[in-house]
């Protein structure tokens, strides 16, 4: 239940509604602060109450709402309507990730294999243009057998690269127990597709402060996407990025994954949390990077996470997706020259790159 | 198998190579001529050939490569790595489709409903400037109680706004037997999604002369959709355009299909046939349409096939996918805007439409 | 709609109330007779009809109910509830499919090969004790250049295999203009997975006498499959058998289809029509087949199809899906004795093959 | 790599290898003891082995094999081509799992809700037959807002109900940090759906002692289960049986999950694991239940897991699809008849439950 209040509802009336409903209905209360209005977000057992008794008790309620969809917090309406917007604090600056600010980039290597290689890859991923890198320290793998990535000393490397470039970090929690260590080198913490329903896990998440990118599982539906992030939202962290990567259809024989862009329009309507895509993930080659990219530009996504790697060949996990740093340096340029088309572009990226 | 010849081969040694290949290895032999370089395309039983017998049946002879696809003559290799182009003829003179062509605009409704709405329709599109308008007359349809079309009279009315207009006419063909009076009006014959694999269909369509519109079948993989184009070329008509209009998946609550744009790069490296793609079927909601055909213009296609219906609510067939006439206008202004950063707009289309 | 009638009502009555429903409301009505009900099923525009003023035109009738499902004359409460029977006549009789008949088996190689290998094989699943001989003679192949069925010649020598074991015959029709041909051989006219939305098919096939076995498509919902159906019996066709073959899923490493067998109880309460279960396409591998089989026995299938082939590494198609015959002796023995065990097997198969 | 011993090599011989073999290629060696066989599993970077090498290093060796498939003690050659058995103490003795051994039934609600309701089910359940109860404590749900299990208070509920019948209990685990309260009611742990890929649990639950069921994830293909039973394994813990609960695909209407049971032959090739079926989230609906369970008996199966509730119109979770104990009485009355047919059934149980 959503109750939308006048513009110009002065502060005392909006704590006392907000008590009254609290004790008379005895449902939790979430105040949303737009530009122009004030919502009050009802969260419980709201199926018993009552619309017209709720109207009447203030001549400021503008208009009480029934939210049908299972999502609450994370729902467009909780939110007044409009888009929000996750603001995450780097060496750089702060970096705000929504629909009103300009394309947010993030790269890096799928694990992080060395600190030459990551700081390197961090500099000229920063010269190219991004804003965040990318890197797995704890990596999912389908085989015990295969590389698991070096967990904590990763972490050390890459708050290296942080501490060279200015660079957020953006890096994976596979495991609850990592997330002190994590956190803090993380700027925004990674949950992976195979976790998209660890629901422990996203309980911890969201209890903490650090930003959460929340990818989607493979074969999981919008519902349960937004539920997930419900999860998030609900343990109380607001700070929550959406990342498409790809879903699991009946072919798979040349794009690894099918890279379903229509959730851009499909998410904008349902929810006002940030959209990143990541093409390297919902295509596997990274000869279908570049047009995947662009297109999810042009389809008004807010940020894109790529896999850059400074040699594909050699890497110890994901080559085939990666890009190399001159690849990526070319897309940025072509992406550059479409964002600016759709008035997403900063040109101030540039400008931090040739500090 | 696949002969490249060297540049400047002569004609005569051209001949004698291909009879040659004929005559010893019992296969046919197909020329392709490029910008540069001829190519001759072996089919039949290839496994037993010999690959160094026939390197040295000519001096002539750059290279003999094998085709480790099912797929030959909608092959990338047999069309000597380069794109092929389709010429279709209308009223407003000939259109090409292909990789080094302007996009390619087709629009109108799902159903061809009455005259005036399709004359109407039509000019409304043209004016905004569509090259081609498309119109069922044959409708497939789940329900045998659905409406199904108004047949051969809707064809009639094709033609009308076909003569009003100048527009070249896409309309689908589900019936062989309709062949004869569907092709006196279509300039493109249409093969809808679930036609795909009606192999009796292809073999028909790809035996007459009007350019054939391929649609992927609603899980066809690649292979299976480009081996279905194959029955097309094998049956003689080399002039098919392939059209993505989403695939199913596990997720159909707000996006009815998922428009799998990754097809894109993904056929550009397998075939040589143009792309089209149909991001009304592909999503089936007309607010996702905008988006995503903005999406496939950044991602690289040939032409775009977007429903346009005078007055959607009241559709019989498809109405929450169309775009009202005005949408369809201030869309096409979008994507002028990125086909020109593209490359892929030719500004020959608003002088057409405004004679 | 549907008009359930009182038992007993006079034959003139119910004659009196179809030609009062048609005349007033300019609806078809279908008149079903089972054992102790008559039920008349509405079709039309029954969106508008008042169910209070329909129940009020007779003393006879019991109840008026609405059918909220899109499929009318298939559904289970067209046809009063209850089970409806396919009985096919074969030189050795009629063999009846249903619900309260034993299981029907169907066997035989994919491809129709040679005289010999067809005759030879019949006489064996025969033995074995099949009701009906598979054979293809048009076949839908996924490439132009494999082979597609020896066609009209093929179905001479079903007719041979049909005359020297008296067996009933099913085979494919691809394309309506071969249908009369067919239909002089064929017993039961199959309409494959790739074809079962092909509308125009349909339509002809349901417009003429000999049975219809109907493949599920290979991503077709329940719902379409049953709207397929649906346009058999609008057509004029009550004989209709459905198939599952398997339906294409995320993961064809294994088994190449996904044999879906809860379709057998979801179809039990959704529709009358007989349900047959092919696990040889619906695993795609011969070691697979003896389970599902029996597994379709359990679950209560009507009918089975499987491949049988007498030389299955040879096989023009489909051979690592086909048993040998003496796997079928095999496995018919065990299906004998679960089929006793659900009171679905009758002895008299082996009496009639012992002929 | 896995070196198959002559029968009849002696004990010091075999362990000569087995450190010969770790010393000069630097793998790990697991010995595997079968009936007749001694075989023993290389793990580690067998890609650089030279089988004649070890061929000659002994003459007892009488085969090398190099394994193809990503997985390793799972798979079927590990445990020299037999099937394993999983044997799990209970208070009423212990119940082996496998290919060789009756039938395990498993039944209980979907949530623990109360001592009263979960004592009486287990009564129930036990006095119809079923080895083991179900009952959740942690509940996967996918709203934040949906009951969430009772948590440790429901495992102690869980043990009251374990001392008054002597049944066994099987009980999921969603976070790691429950393990230890978990462990000391559970007999067998359950890793569900949604975790199947969360490898931090994976290791952790691998590195106890308890059994585990693994969940097939809703999307995950035979391989990439497989391989997180290999994660099991290869942390210490060869107990695992892998439980088939339906698989999502394009159509969820009547059944909400595809049950696949073509795993059951698939799995028999693959792997010597034990294989348990559970058709009540495998279809969803209380009605599909009976006859996918006989199908499962009839396919093979060596477990089955039946979600019965005394009133599942009032259940907490997932009633719909629960069996009141009435039904399940009939159909373990069913499934006793089958699991005679096919020799997999032991009266022992019945015995057992009139104690």
């Amino acid at each position: 239940m959503i109750v939308v209040l006048k513009s110009g509802t002065p502060i005392d009336e909006i704590t006392r509604v907000s008590e009254e409903l609290r004790e008379t209905w005895g449902v939790t209360v979430e105040k949303s602060v737009g530009e122009h209005k004030v919502v009050l977000g009802l969260i419980g057992d709201t199926a018993t109450l009552d619309k017209m008794q709720i109207q009447n008790s203030s001549p400021w309620i503008e208009q009480v709402l029934r939210v049908e969809k299972p999502f609450k917090r994370v729902s467009r309406e909780f939110h007044h309507g409009e888009a929000s917007e996750v603001v995450v604090s780097t060496p750089n600056g702060p970096i705000s990730f929504g629909e009103h600010h300009p394309i947010v980039l993030t790269a890096g290597p799928c694990s992080v294999e060395g600190e030459e290689m990551i700081v390197e890859t961090a500099k000229r991923v920063k010269a190219a243009g991004a804003h965040f890198l990318r890197g797995g320290a704890y990596k999912p793998r389908s085989s015990p057998y295969a590389f698991q990535g070096y967990g904590e000393s990763a972490l050390d490397l890459l708050a290296a690269a942080r501490e060279a470039t200015g660079l957020g970090i953006i890096t994976e929690l596979m495991d609850a127990a990592d997330l002190p260590v994590l956190a803090r080198t993380a700027d925004i913490i990674q949950i992976g597709a195979r976790n998209m329903q660890n629901f422990s896990l996203l309980k911890k998440v969201g209890a903490q402060d650090k930003p959460v990118l929340l990818k989607r599982g493979m074969s999981a539906t919008i519902d349960e996407w937004l539920m997930a992030a419900e999860y998030l939202l609900a343990a109380g962290n607001p700070n929550v990025i959406l990342c498409e990567r790809g879903i699991r259809t009946f072919d798979a024989k040349y794009a690894r994954n099918t890279l379903d862009l229509s959730v851009i329009p499909v998410l904008r309507t349902l929810t006002h949390l940030p959209i990143m895509i990541d093409p390297s993930h919902g295509t596997g080659k990274s000869e279908y990077v570049p047009p995947m990219a662009l297109a999810a530009i042009a389809a008004g996504t807010d940020a894109l996470m790529i896999e850059v790697h400074p040699n594909p060949a050699k890497a110890l996990s994901d080559g085939p997706q990666s890009l190399t740093p001159e690849k990526f340096d070319r897309l940025v340029q072509e992406m550059s020259v479409l964002g600016k088309v759709v008035g997403r572009w900063s040109e101030e990226r540039t400008l931090v790159a040739s500090v």
